[in-house]
Formats: C-alpha cells, sequence, structure tokens
C-alpha cells in the first residue's frame, strides 16, 4: 500500500524529469510523453522482458501509462516551476531509485530467482528508465558517470533481501531500505560520491 | 486477406526506405538488411516483446524476414530509382503506417488488452521501426519531430475500434480506417500538420 | 562439455573487449560492468528474447553474469596488457563467434524452428553483443563496417545445420565448424575480405 503510493509518486517524477530531457531535443508532444513514460516505467518495462514476467505492469495497469503521459504533457507547461523545484525533484528521484530497487527485487523473489538475480533486478528496475531516456535522446547515459546511483540500488536491495533473511517482516524491512536508500543516495549527491572511473586514452583501441 | 496484401507491400516499402538510410551511413550489405528488416518489422517485434505475443511473426513466417533482406539488397542497386520515386514512397509509408496500426490494433484485441492497450499497440507496431532505424543509424527519431505520424496511428486505431464497437463488421471497419487514416497522414505532409513541441534551454537542466 | 568450456573463454574474452570500449567513454566501474555483460552476454539475451525463449541463460545461470562482471573490473588494472595482447584477442573474438553461433543455431533447433531461423538465432547470438556495447557506447556499429563478421556467422550456422543434416554426429559437426568458421574469420581479418557497402549521398535523403 505504501509502496503504491510511493510508486505513483516515483513515476510522476521521473516522467517529468524525462520530459525535460525530451524538451531540451526539441522534441513534439507525443516524443514528450514516449521519453516521459520510458523514463518512468522503461526500467520495470526491461525488468519484465527480461524475467519473461508477463503481462507487463503497464499493460495490465494501464493507468500508470496514463499518469506518466499526462505527467509528460503537463511538464511542458510547468518547465519553469519544474526547474525551480530542482531540489524536490532531486529528492523524489532518490526516492522513486529506492522505491523501484524494491519492487524489481519483490518481482524476481516472487519468481523464485537466485538473490544475485533479485539484485540484478532491482538494478534494471532502477537504472533502466534513465538509460533508455538518455538513448532516446542521444546523450552519454548519465547513470554510467554520476554520483552513486546503480550502487544505491544494489545497496538497497542487498539490505532489503539481508533484512528479510534475518526474519525482519516485510514492513519493517521496506521502511528501513526505503530510509537508509534514500540517505545514502542524497549523501552521495550532496558529498559527490562516485564509484572509479575507467579512462583509456583512444589510442588503446583494439579496433 | 486484402490487409496480408497491404501487409507486404508495407513492409517491403519500409525496407527499401530503411535501406536508403543504412546507405547514408556507408553500411556494408548486412548492415542494409539489418536497418530494412529493423524499419520494416521491427515495430511488430518490439510490440509483440511488449505483449509477449509468441513467436513473433517473422519467426513464425520466416519469408517476411526474407522479404526485407531482399528488398534492402535490391535497393542498393535501385537506389536512384527509389529516390526519385519519392512521392510513391510516401504514399506507400502512409499506407503500412494505417495497415501496421490496424494490425497491432487487431493483435492486443485478440490477447483481450484494454482498448487503451489496443492504441499503444498500434502505436508501437506503426512507429517503433523507424524508431529503430534511426537509433541504429543515429539519427535524432524523426518521428519525434515531423508532421503527425504517431498521433495518426493514435487516431486510425481508436476509429478502427470505434467502428467495432458501434456494431461495424470488421471489413468494412478496416477499409473505412485506411481510407481515412492514408487520407489523414498525407493531409499532414500536404499542410505540414504538427504536434505542439517542447524546446527548453539547455540551462534549463536537472542535472 | 567442450562447447561450454569454450562458451566461458568467450565471455571472458567479449568482456574485456567490451570494457576496454567502456573506458574510452570513461565510465564507472559499474558502466565498464554493464557494457562487458552486454557485449558478452547481450546477443544470447537478444536471442532468447526474440525467440521467447525463458528463462535467460544468465538468469538461469548467474555465475556468467559474475564471470562478465569480475573479467569487465578486472581488465580496467590490465588495460595495457590487453591491448599489447591485441592479437590473442582477435583469436579469441573469432573463436567465441563461432562458440555463439553454434549455441544459438542450437538454441532454435531445440524450438523446433525453421533453418533460416536457426541460422537467425546464430547471427543474433554471434553479433547483437557487439552492436549493444557499440548502441551504449555510442559508436556506429563496427559489424556494419568491418570484415565478414556477421557473415562468418551465418555461413557457420549454416554448414552446422548441413552437416547434421548429411547425418554426421554433433561432436564432429561441432568441431568441423568450430575450424572452418574460425579459419574463415582469420582470413577475413587478414585479407580485409568485406562485404560490398552501400554508399549514398546525404542529398539521396527520402526525408
Amino acid at each position: 500500500m505504501l509502496l503504491s503510493v510511493l510508486y505513483i509518486i516515483g513515476i510522476t517524477a521521473e516522467a517529468m524529469t524525462g520530459a525535460l530531457s525530451a524538451g531540451r531535443r526539441k522534441m513534439d508532444w507525443f516524443g514528450v510523453m514516449l521519453v516521459a513514460s520510458a523514463t518512468a516505467i522503461g526500467g520495470g518495462t526491461v525488468r519484465d522482458i527480461l524475467l519473461g514476467h508477463y503481462p507487463l505492469g503497464w499493460v495490465k495497469n494501464p493507468e500508470f501509462l496514463a499518469i506518466t503521459c499526462i505527467a509528460g504533457v503537463l511538464t511542458t507547461g510547468l518547465a519553469k516551476w519544474v526547474i525551480k523545484l530542482k531540489g524536490l525533484f532531486i529528492r523524489l528521484d532518490a526516492l522513486g531509485l529506492i522505491v523501484f530497487s524494491i519492487i524489481g527485487t519483490k518481482v524476481a523473489m516472487g519468481m523464485g530467482h537466485h538473490a544475485m538475480i533479485c539484485m540484478v533486478s532491482a538494478l534494471v528496475t532502477g537504472v533502466f528508465g534513465g538509460l533508455l531516456r538518455d538513448l532516446i535522446c542521444r546523450q552519454t547515459p548519465l547513470v554510467l558517470h554520476e554520483e552513486l546511483y546503480a550502487s544505491v540500488a544494489l545497496v538497497s536491495s542487498g539490505l532489503y533481501l539481508g533484512l528479510l533473511e534475518l526474519g525482519v517482516n516485510d514492513v519493517t524491512a521496506t521502511i528501513s531500505t526505503l530510509i537508509v536508500g534514500y540517505l545514502l543516495r542524497m549523501a552521495a549527491v550532496r558529498f559527490k560520491w562516485r564509484l572509479p572511473s575507467f579512462q583509456l586514452e583512444t589510442e588503446g583501441s583494439l579496433h
């Protein structure tokens, strides 16, 4: 229940950030709806395709798709305010990341997969929406350069799995993961924590 | 039956436009066949994957794939004529869009999905081939900038669904949708109808 | 058994070349693992999704994913040596291509598909990993320009199918295909054999 409410907040916020990316590429309303939806529900879609988990969430519940399309189009009129509320959106995005990670973990667990696949499922749910957004808008994917993002999805998923393993009940595990994951992501943004990066000169090509 | 003939004309025409895009990227014959096939049958493939509708059309009927590969390779020899026949190809592309939209609607209806999902299915079938072509050839997707295209797929699907809902028989609904959809698309090209677009300055980034 | 050992060698080598591409894009460790895994097991993943062949290989055997992630991260420390061993990697990549092609052919055969679909399955398994790597790293896909690559996958698959059709046993057909396919690919690299390419002036656009 809590997770459903947070999920709707999460996809709405993600759809709005997706719409801004579409706007920077001067897309029309259809493009805005496409990028908004891909950003918000693309991660879950890729996860379900990889796991063979049909029907997809938004095919079963088309209202989720309606929400992301409407949020996308509304953003075209509210862009100035959305940008002013940048701090709020960073918080909502952090919250969405943890919610998506927990949902991704639960879906793979429900299918009886290995813990490592549950964590990959969390990762895909949390991260691939942004990857799709950047592919469609032809930007070098942000999640591959930025402050800890994918790592937060993995840690959150591992924490949630670990708490369940220790016998903690689902509600407590969910709320604990939400709090710890959110604080970890906000700390990563605040203190610019990054994974080590790998830089190779172009001459170092195998091709 | 009519739909099958029009479908084959549609995928042939789409494959030839895909091959021209590959030619502008100086691809080899394999690249030409890949882009031709992705353009012509990529939309239906993405639709079937999203809906979990297996086996895919071209896996069940490999001759469709053979047609797109052959059309692609023939285009490398006929490029000058294809380009001279630009007007014909715009008409065939418009026809293909409506055929793909009706087929997409039918597939989702046959699986018992909500009307909104049937329209999304039409949209994906009609539009994602071109999106894939532009992603592989690294062009900013045309359907996100151009005259009404995705909208025509949605309107055609909605019209077809509405006519069936009103008790019109399938043949009449199909032919009516083909005519109205085709005229709508040609009018959009002729009069340069576009959706409003959303332009955002780069400084307006959340990132 | 032989095929399993060669498969693990193949995905390790592919993961390392993927990691080098990620390094040229200055990605972080997560990006390195993503590109390494997409390069090594992305082809098989796309094949299984197209054929509806679930669960995916790495979902069933998460250790394959672990291998590609570890190989990717190790490459960040070993990049100089990997580049010095360029000749070895070209050989391992050629071997991997044939192994992937045989495995792709077997999967489609096991599902009872037409010979043409078995060859497409080989092609997708062998080629799409590199395509995904180049899409994520935003390079024009190498397999669409380079020496015979996709063609080697097709020929290997056709040879394997033909030998089985002639009543040759599976082990002999596999080993023969490995040898012929490997020599064909190495000859293509050595003598720069290419498919004819299709070049079109930009003015020749339909759009």
